[in-house]
């Protein structure tokens, strides 16, 4: 039996639409064949890429955290310091959910919400969740090396504080279509409990 | 035309087993066949009681932020301290988190995750989350009254920073199957930001 043939690019097209999908309709409301219809792949080959919607959505929330992580890295490669790099992701990121009018927020935290009975699916959201947290940790750790971070809390539960905090305010933008909740954890948690006070 | 029958406690039933459902499912993964089998009503006079799904889910938020606003001042009028009410009310939420291994989490979070295109469901969660936000407002306020929170902050502002880290940390909390993150909020942001250091 000849092998399905299978395409990177096709598989990023989907995983893609995959992510945009869910933000919009979360895991209940996206059907296979919306997906399939966005990236413009006939509904027969998906099964080529993916055994089942549940297998999909755990790739697309693997795809989308690794997004997402890269998107963090860019942005503290780019600041000279990286306290200053998290300030600016957290800016950028308010400034592209005000730009598209407080749709999609994060979908880890949407799908966090929704899809408790996959475990499949609760791995990659619990990989996601850690992986962003484990960022921000460094660049907290590193604060406290040059003690401007306080160092009487470690910084993997600083992170993990300001990250949680985070997708709460995310939820309640979505909610209030603002950003105030956003401004809020960068203003009291990273700028107010978090750096040093000395 | 003779009017449609209704009672109080059939509109009720559905209304809980709507939550339940809600909470289970999520709004997409909730059918109005699956909310009437567990309310065991008719299919036909759903109708009596409530327009569309969209109206019903509207309701069953408002239903589920009363409820969960009379919990919290139940709390809160049993403690003779309203911040030790408040921490207990965050504990007795922890210890159902815990018994009913994580399940669920708070309709608010999980709908503000989903349903951001229901503009009628928007303005019932946009009530329910201020609804919680402003009773923990009256509880820091009383507390900066007697110097134990944090005067050089509104307490509305803490109120919601508080509330709104909760629900980030609850989402968490569902990926991670522990209740580590709601520890978090009340030791880092209860206990560490918003008390009064003096």
């Amino acid at each position: 039996m000849a092998r399905p043939r299978r395409s990177q690019a096709t598989r990023e097209r989907l995983l893609t639409e995959g992510v945009a999908a869910l933000l919009e309709n979360g895991y209940h409301g996206t059907g296979i064949q919306e997906v399939v219809n966005r990236a413009q792949v006939p509904k027969g080959s998906f099964y080529n890429y993916f055994a089942s919607k549940e297998d999909f959505a755990a790739h697309v929330i693997q795809f989308y955290a690794e997004c997402f992580a890269k998107q963090l890295r860019e942005a503290l490669d780019e600041a000279s310091d990286p306290l200053d790099g998290l300030r600016g992701f957290f800016r950028a990121l308010m400034s592209d959910f005000e730009k598209n009018g407080y749709v999609g927020g994060c979908l880890i935290a949407n799908l966090g919400g929704e899809l408790e009975g996959s475990s499949v699916c609760r791995d990659q959201l619990r990989a996601g969740f850690t992986g962003w947290s484990d960022v921000v940790a460094e660049v907290l750790r590193d604060g406290q090396a040059r003690k401007v971070v306080r160092r009487d809390v470690e910084a993997r539960e600083l992170a993990a504080l300001l990250t949680e905090a985070w997708e709460g305010a995310v939820i309640r933008m979505k909610i209030e279509q603002s950003v105030e909740s956003l401004e809020r954890v960068v203003h009291h948690l990273l700028d107010g409990y978090i750096l040093s006070k000395s």
